[in-house]
């Protein structure tokens, strides 16, 4: 995970192990329990009280529990960072991380639940029986396809807010940066040429977004080079991108699909030769997300393209999930959405594009993670696109 | 719930509701997140040196995540409070007001676990598959018979501390308080001869515990009279209660149970008659625990008992599970124990008696449930239990 050049090298490991000794999370009693009185409020008997409306009406639960408001950090380990398939145990300290910054930056409430499973079936089944204890799931470095296909099933198995970060945070800041990149540079993003490398979760759900904001020429490319509908071996997910994608039939590697292109989005770990980039279309934006490594350096990048952006803290357009996945839930769960729609995703987008905007230049094409206008904003366009979408049911409903 | 004699109907519903509303829990985070670098070392890049710290030795799970000193508060709501089966929705302000004692009285991070699912293979398959997320097991108002099976099913399928706390919880304190009782009228414990109103999970713990202490003569009753070996029909639990309980072979009601007794511990939800008690042996002890009705009213029991306590906090000797629940998981987390054994609930149970005979006498049988003394010292002695008993592990382990 670090390298010469990754800011982690300026972190200790001493320093970054103490911080994270215990863990990173603790519960917080926000009932008094001080005296027999408080006790007898907050629990027996006062409590039963409670217990029995929510019994009577269980529409109540949402306003004397936690649950509604409680996201669950759900992984199984199986694509950890960049570390892979390292087991739930390895991923908690992820998982509490998320949660962590749930908390600080949507002041949501979340528990993190590693899964000693990698059944999908299973999976889905465990979060179903647990569905009373939480009121969305944020899904969490699982691995492709199996997160397709575990993100679907438990749409469909769940009333309530379900994302996999991994690929809709990212393709949200994705497109939040990609609206920065052509506001800065005076383009139109329906006309763009997009490639993006890597048809894992974050590839497939990039294209995916560009696709519904209008974007009409995507290219997909894996580790065997352009998807296109007449490639042998594509699994399901990729046959299904390879409809939508790719219009003039491209096929080859990265080098093809890259000449004359006005957008490079890497998301593959892999890298990308500098003549394939000086190959690009005049002033491009290149999206080297790769982390810690880049797909090509930025200084290389910039000798050709007029914006560039990474993964990193430490280059200038950071494209950090942080500035979508907190506001996002924020808003769904405000709203009381019984699912995130491509509408609420868009929304997002277009919020964390708004904010940036207000001083946009090539090299600030999307606001710091700091930024405290970021997650409110987005909350308030996903809530208001949950409405519009008629997902939002922030009355009462049969959960 | 309430009735006229209850404290709770002091509460007004307004008060109890608004204590409620949003929930009694938050979640806490320890680790800053202030700036670009404090980020970085609790979430991405530097998280991921201790993600592969722990992929490379599980065993620092324990340290560098908080569940090793997690309880999962785990109900399906089948036997909340005195309501009955209402449900994991409607059980959950009971297991987040849990959650909160928890942390008040045990200094305990803990996370609730409602389940969609009274199946009993269900919630053990569940819970295992949740294994990496937590560090122990309260089970919680789970209906009876049922809470036997899950309770042993859970103990051999996860190597972590797990309790009904309905059963146990109430037989350690009820056994300090009877250790209170005992020395308080100069009596010695294994020569009382105790009857037992209740076969439900709280009665059969009662008497394990009672026996397990030494007492020789303890007599179970349910709904349908004593629990005799010679009676049709009873359950598999009941049976092998049968055998080890009631050695003169009684049969018949609680008329015939109480005759010649010394102690009377309620657990039943029904009423006893005045004359019942008052052909107990002199000076008798009377644990009238239903709540919110006591199976008698302690002013009528004083009529001939020498000791009476019950489950209310507004009549003297509260039997009240909070005296042992926290100090017991804290000594088995802090001990690292992989098990609950009945040494260590023997322990809890002779710490709070040894807090409480500081100050002994008939109408002081147990501490105050906000005595500080009391959670440290079961968990101390508990944790040197777990010790003893061979089945702590606060080094390091495989789990």
């Amino acid at each position: 995970m670090t390298t010469v050049n990754d800011p982690a090298v300026s972190l200790p490991d001493d320093e970054i192990f103490a911080a994270h000794e215990g863990g990173k999370l603790g519960l917080d009693v926000t009932a008094p329990l001080s005296d027999a009185r408080s006790l007898s409020i907050a629990y027996t008997p006062g409590v039963a009280q409670v217990s029995r409306a929510i019994a009577d009406d269980r529409t109540l639960a949402r306003r004397y529990t936690w649950a509604h408001r409680l996201v669950a950090v759900v992984s199984d380990g199986t694509a950890v960072l960049g570390l892979g398939d390292i087991g739930p145990r390895a991923a908690l300290p992820v998982m509490e991380g998320k949660s962590a910054l749930f908390k600080r930056f949507g002041g949501l409430d979340s528990i993190p639940l590693v899964l000693d499973t990698t059944d999908v079936d299973e999976i889905v089944e465990t979060l179903v029986r647990l569905r009373p204890s939480f009121g969305a799931v944020n899904l969490e470095d699982v691995s492709a396809p199996r997160c397709f296909e575990l993100e679907r099933r438990l749409i469909e198995a769940l009333d309530c807010p379900v994302m996999h970060d991994d690929q809709h945070g990212t393709a949200v800041v994705l497109l939040a940066a990609l609206r920065g990149a052509v506001a800065a540079t005076g383009r139109t993003l329906v006309d763009l040429r997009v490639v993006v490398s890597g048809a894992g979760a974050a590839g497939v759900a990039c294209a995916n977004i560009l696709l519904a904001a209008g974007v009409r020429d995507v290219t997909v490319l894996d580790s065997r080079g352009i998807v296109h509908a007449g490639r042998a071996g594509l699994n399901p997910v990729k046959a299904e991108l390879a409809q939508r994608t790719n219009p003039t039939g491209r096929q080859g590697d990265i080098g093809v699909a890259l000449r004359g292109a006005d957008v490079f989005v890497g998301l593959s770990c892999a890298t990308v030769a500098e003549e394939h980039v000086a190959a690009m279309a005049p002033d491009g934006i290149v999206f080297a997300l790769s982390n810690p490594d880049p797909e090509i350096h930025p200084s290389v990048a910039h000798r050709y393209a007029a914006v560039v952006a990474t993964g990193r803290s430490d280059f200038p357009n950071q494209i950090n999930n942080v500035l979508a996945f907190p506001g996002i839930f924020r808003g769904a769960l405000d709203a009381g959405a019984t699912a995130i729609t491509e509408n609420m995703k868009l929304a997002a987008a277009d919020a964390i594009a708004a904010v940036a905007a207000d001083d946009l230049t090539t090299e600030r094409i999307v606001p710091s993670p700091f930024d405290p206008r970021v997650a409110p904003e987005v909350a308030a366009a996903v809530a208001a696109a949950a409405v519009a979408d008629g997902v939002a049911d922030n009355v009462v409903r049969d959960s």
